[in-house]
């Protein structure tokens, strides 16, 4: 019991003689120290991951990424990342007086070992000389290797330490030692200590959770004040450093592919020769070897995309394993971001249990041997970026011949509609007439996402120009409105569409004469003249009310209606709006103000926005066609306005232009 | 109206077609909204610096560092760092369909300058060829700078730009614009931006409380939605960047002292050629000739101190003067922090206003020209790191003759008691024994705080060897006790004492027979035959009591506790502990368990420590003693245990050891 007390409070240290912010660690952990006083036992500042020595803060423990603190319910046995237990507890008062919890004297470096039942480095210490420095004159730093660590450490290594006690091993725990006393506060990120075994460098990594770790040894109790130092218990034995990643990526023999790769532009690898802190994923010759001879050697061709493909492989920061959060995202060098997380004791990178070897710390960073060649979207062709949500586009661009347009060294651009927009309609249609329509969803030219601009005209392989409509919370290509999902690969880029594109085929007017709902609204244009706008060039959207929106009027009312031309004129043109407005491109959950041809503003509310659209042929390129069960008039413009429309006014003066939607 | 809620909802934009999730900014902004819905109007999102357009995220608003909203409660007129309005707040509902919101249609970004009222960016598009790239096909990105922004700009610049509108008006504009859509989710930290005038780049920064800038400038009306791309508006005109730092420094006039410190070592200088990221407190020339000519040539002199002086004012990131939150402490190259805060319009550093001219952005970093030099401990010699609480101390030791010793070639380090250390009696010593025992206060060699251990000997300046004691909360040399604040200079350390350091005169016998007050325990000490620890070396402290600690004891008890040679040893012995614990080793707030000869561990609650002690004499160096009023036992060891004690088992046997200190 007295040794838990004074492991709690040795972190009072001497850390208020100095200027500095205690850490964010101390803060914690004297918070929680300080509820425990008042809220009761088990007030946890650290949380454990069942079965081994990792500890994680428990402010940052993200609740719903657990399975469960039993650790049970997401059916994995064993030791689990991620799952976690209560274990740095402040329960003090409990056993002792509230006030004044007991606590015994500080000792020596060498007595502390006891203190930190760290048994196996102190009987090192003891046949090795290093007992006499650490239990003397002299101030030391400590990194003690817990038991747990000496016992990891591979047989033949161990016993060459304790056949050569006054070279090897003397040499092993100098390592582990600096000569004066650094706190964890003192440790900061990226830095880089002397130790006492010829001043090689200890290499220093300090993480926003409070972790810290050695050359990515892991602090596991930190700061035990001593008379003559402070201790850190760390789960690993560490040993020097002396290669940079350049050096070591020349020299591994597991990495000669990754060294090829690394050769064909040196700039990069030339970095890595250098002073700095990186992560580099580093694939083995295995992982080379499982992919397609084809895409290497087009890889390797092209110093863009082999330089892409590296960078995706390197973070400009240390990240020990240790120190990752499982499910953290981090920006590569790429640019493009990769997942970091686990699967039981094994690392995962983009969700894939691939890393062979953790933590190879050379002097500028850490590198992690994965068994696969991650592959970055700028290193992929255009046709490896589409997925399992557009497979059937995929299936039937081969299937009808057109996959030969795709090549490699070809620009082009996929506007890949989702599995579900082929449906059977689309699948019994003629081969021919579907392999006119998916050429047009082939680009000539590489467009992405964020180079798109309302009234742009984009060529298509078959030849037809598609027009993109931009509004503010959508992007269209003709009547097709994309989804998230934009990719861009090497060679092109990938765009999602919630359906196929259908070209325009007939213009306004002979749209709705064909459809023969309406007849009032066709004769009423004639009527006032206004008959060419239905079927001259424009950049218009009409809300065209069906013979039923007529349905209440007399023909009295109609004649009332015909009798002004000029207000005739003022009802119809309220149904033109300016611009182009597809399903997509109205908002839902807004009133869209419209400005109309007639002047004033119609307010569309969208209901998911308009369920039934035209498009209208090429020639009438910016008419757009709505259909409505209703007729709508802006506010009043003449005295002579039909006494009809003036006895319902809830409906049309008192909310001009509000639109029922056809379905 | 109508244009509010274009601005607020143009947030929602093209985003949700990408996979990246959205910026914090777009979080916070849209989390407002939703708050506004139900909350009612004038929730915020954004706060807004009185008087300017500097905005800040209402949830990192430091309500403490504030004065008042209205700006008026810390007495200063006008516009005021720190002192912000509600500005992006919602009551879209308040007017509107609470459901749905009217939302006008996305225009060009030439129609979105109108939005964002930025009449005369809109101006200078008309009257150079600008307008027609902008108001038509392609995709931009138009950084627009505020009518504001162009008001700032110095007459002639301006005159030159209306001057000559077909040219440098024309690749001013360009240089605000990228042509693709990139949205502030798109805008990365140190990302660097081809602009349309001939690719020269545009230094992004985004910082983690969400401000965007480039080039400095900071984007106050973010992501405005156009057809043909995105407006973001600026509170400043940006000019094409060509210089590194490196070259800034060796070629601006006022920096010529600053360069001839950089060539000293031109290492740095070399860095700061290179791509990075830094930030340059740059002290002018006219900074540079406030200082001793003395004190630069010494700097200069030692390119070890020269760099840790440069070191000083750099930092490695970039900070422009937009970003930096009042108060804000950032770490530099050095290694110390400094402070970069505000006072009225003024940047401030380490709570002095000297900036002169913020913001000069070179293609590795920005540069804040400062009309003072940082001087940091670590290029100051120890003398200079004396603080106004120790100047009785320094002032002392010129007066004394003692400043002699203390020359910038020669090692020392300081151990400077508080001003009120020194005391009337002390001040009223005879000047030769306060020389003699100021010389103690100077130790011969550097001893910096993380290298002292317990039982370290400091030999001073004097010729005599100071004991350092080391405890868990405190780092005692003899009986003076450090405070916060040590420091370490380029020749030497400082540390500050509670207390002038006393050396011991006598043997704790001497001491306690001197008294007078200790007769009853020195008699049982004398006939338990141990005396003689009270005469010898060891490292002992004694908890002594006086004789009114026996005052209860009858005749018979004293007898009784006579009686038993072992029983008597065991209970004096007692009060020896283990080790040497002055006033501030032992620690408030805990019981201290200090083991003792006898064996038993004493229990010691300090009530702020021991307020009375003596220091023995150097002969009998380990010994200390600490007044008892009331005499202690360990728990009973024989039976004939005088009865006195057990009629008490309250204060002595139930809590064996329970001290009440002397105080």
């Amino acid at each position: 019991m007295k040794l838990l007390f004074v492991a709690t409070l040795a972190l009072l240290a001497l850390s208020y003689l100095d200027q500095v912010d205690s850490s964010a660690y101390d803060k914690i952990v004297s918070h929680s120290r300080i509820r425990a006083r008042t809220q009761g036992p088990n007030v946890c500042a650290l949380q454990q991951v069942m079965g081994t020595k990792k500890k994680y803060f428990s402010t940052l423990l993200r609740l719903s990424d657990l399975g469960g603190l039993d650790g049970t319910s997401t059916g994995m046995p064993g030791v689990q990342c991620g799952v976690e237990i209560c274990i740095e507890c402040f329960y003090i008062h409990v056993v002792y007086d509230l006030l004044h919890p007991p606590v015994a004297p500080i000792d020596t470096v060498y007595k502390t070992l006891d203190l930190v039942k760290a048994d196996i480095t102190k009987q090192y210490s003891d046949i090795s000389r290093i007992k006499e420095e650490i239990d003397g004159s002299g101030t030391y730093t400590m990194f003690v290797p817990s038991d747990d660590a000496w016992n990891q450490l591979d047989g033949t290594a161990r016993k060459a330490l304790e056949s050569n006690v006054n070279n090897e091993l003397y040499k092993t725990l100098h390592y582990h030692m600096v000569n004066k006393r650094l706190l964890t506060k003192d440790l900061k990120n990226d830095m880089t200590l002397e130790s006492i075994y010829n001043n090689l460098g200890l290499y220093i990594n300090h993480y926003s959770n409070g972790i810290v770790t050695v050359n990515c040894a892991r602090i596991i109790n930190a700061n035990q004040m001593a008379t003559n130092g402070v201790v850190h218990v760390i789960d690993r034995v560490v040993s020097a450093v002396g290669n940079t990643i350049k050096e070591l990526i020349n020299n591994h023999e597991e990495l000669g592919s990754l060294s090829a790769a690394f050769n064909v532009e040196s700039s990069l690898l030339e970095k890595l020769g250098e002073p700095g802190h990186y992560t580099l994923f580093a694939p083995t010759n295995e992982a080379f070897d499982k992919v397609d001879r084809e895409v290497i050697e087009r890889v390797l061709g092209d110093k863009n995309v082999v330089q892409a493909l590296l960078k995706y492989h390197l973070l400009s920061s240390v990240q020990c394993s240790e120190a990752i959060m499982a499910g953290s995202v981090y920006e590569t060098m790429e640019g493009s971001t990769i997942e970091i997380g686990c699967d039981g004791d094994s690392l995962t990178v983009n969700g894939i249990k691939m890393v062979l070897k953790k933590d190879i710390v050379t002097k500028n960073g850490v590198i992690h041997l994965i068994d696969q060649v991650l592959m970055p979207d700028s290193a992929k062709q255009v046709t490896e970026l589409i997925g399992g949500s557009q497979s059937t586009f995929s299936d039937m661009v081969y299937e009808l011949g057109l996959s030969a347009a795709m090549r490699p060294e070809t620009q082009y651009t996929l506007l890949a509609p989702l599995n579900g927009a082929f449906n059977e309609e689309v699948m019994s249609m003629d081969q021919r007439l579907l392999k006119i329509i998916l050429e047009n969803h082939i680009l000539k030219l590489k467009v992405t996402l964020s180079e798109l601009y309302n009234g742009q005209l984009l060529e298509t392989l078959g030849g037809k120009f598609l027009r993109v409509f931009v509004y503010r919370t959508a992007v269209c290509i003709e009547n097709a409105c994309m989804v998230r999902g934009s990719k861009e690969g090497s060679n092109g880029a990938l765009h999602l569409l919630t359906s196929l594109i259908k070209l325009p085929t007939t213009t306004v007017y002979e749209m709705l004469e064909a459809d023969g709902r309406f007849t009032v609204f066709l004769s009423l244009m004639e009527m006032a003249g206004l008959t060419d706008l239905l079927r001259q060039e424009g950049g218009y959207t009409v809300f065209a009310p069906t013979d039923d929106a007529f349905d209440g009027l007399t023909e009295e009312d109609l004649t009332l209606l015909t009798s002004d031309m000029n207000a005739l004129r003022t009802i119809l043109l309220y149904h033109f709006s300016n611009g182009v407005f597809i399903n997509g491109g109205l908002e839902g959950g807004v009133t869209n103000l419209l400005k109309t041809i007639q002047g004033n503003n119609l307010q569309v509310m969208s209901v998911r926005a308009f369920s039934s659209a035209f498009i209208t042929r090429p020639l009438i390129t910016h008419i757009q066609t709505h259909i409505l069960k209703e007729i709508v008039a802006p506010l009043p413009v003449t005295s002579s306005w039909p006494c009809r429309l003036a006895r319902r006014p809830k409906q049309l003066h008192a909310q001009p232009g509000r639109l029922i939607v056809a379905h």
